[in-house]
């Protein structure tokens, strides 16, 4: 089921700090910053050849990753994106083997606009997994 | 200087339930589990179509991966693998941009056989990274 691996998430609390570390001292290819108040983020891509790293800087008082960056204050890496072909797909399969996904359990529109799910760590070896549909 | 992300490892207490997960839930192609008492850690390869995530389960007293599982009992990702042409000059311009590199410093032969160097995760946002020289 597994397709390309999409994005490698990295929360920061920083991202003008981050961005520069990816730029300057990694010598990668970085994006501009773009604020995704929906989602609760702004967004950075560090573009590699084969895939990127999206790092996460939180947006708002309600974002996602407030609770992720005051276990890890520094940051850290905070999921890994698979694609998938067809997301509703997935989710059966995901059902059907006992995985739980986040939320309500049905796909959202996620940050590339995309249907997405998200599957909960605690059966994925303490790793938080999106799918999302390509 | 980053080239392609080679792998993206994950922490694993018990690497056949962590296998079964990736080949029957997640549906992914893997790998034979390949011990490396050099590297205090067994391994096994999700081929996913432009990159891999390497499993990690402790293995002998001296495993490198015993205190993240002590923190993270389930798991985790533990690193991110970037590609590079040359290890001495990141090496080289690591040191000049003032990120610590783990151990003496110098590079080492890693579980795949190439020169690989370890950037202290205080550098970049709570991420351990591993460059590895191809």
């Amino acid at each position: 089921m597994l397709g390309r691996l999409n994005h490698v998430a990295i929360a920061v609390p920083n991202m003008e700090e981050a961005a520069a570390v990816y730029r300057d001292t990694l010598g990668a290819k970085v994006s501009e910053a773009v604020p995704q108040p929906d989602h609760g983020v702004t967004t950075v891509f560090v573009e590699l050849e084969n895939t990127k790293i999206e790092l996460l800087e939180p947006l708002g008082d309600d974002s996602p990753i407030l609770s992720y960056l005051k276990k890890n204050p520094k940051g850290g890496i905070h999921h890994v994106c698979y694609e998938v072909e067809d997301i509703m797909a997935a989710r059966d399969q995901m059902r059907e083997k006992g995985a739980t996904i986040t939320g309500t359990g049905e796909p959202k529109i996620g940050a590339h606009g995309k249907p997405v799910i998200f599957l909960h760590p605690k059966d994925f070896n303490g790793t938080l997994i999106e799918l999302e549909q390509v």
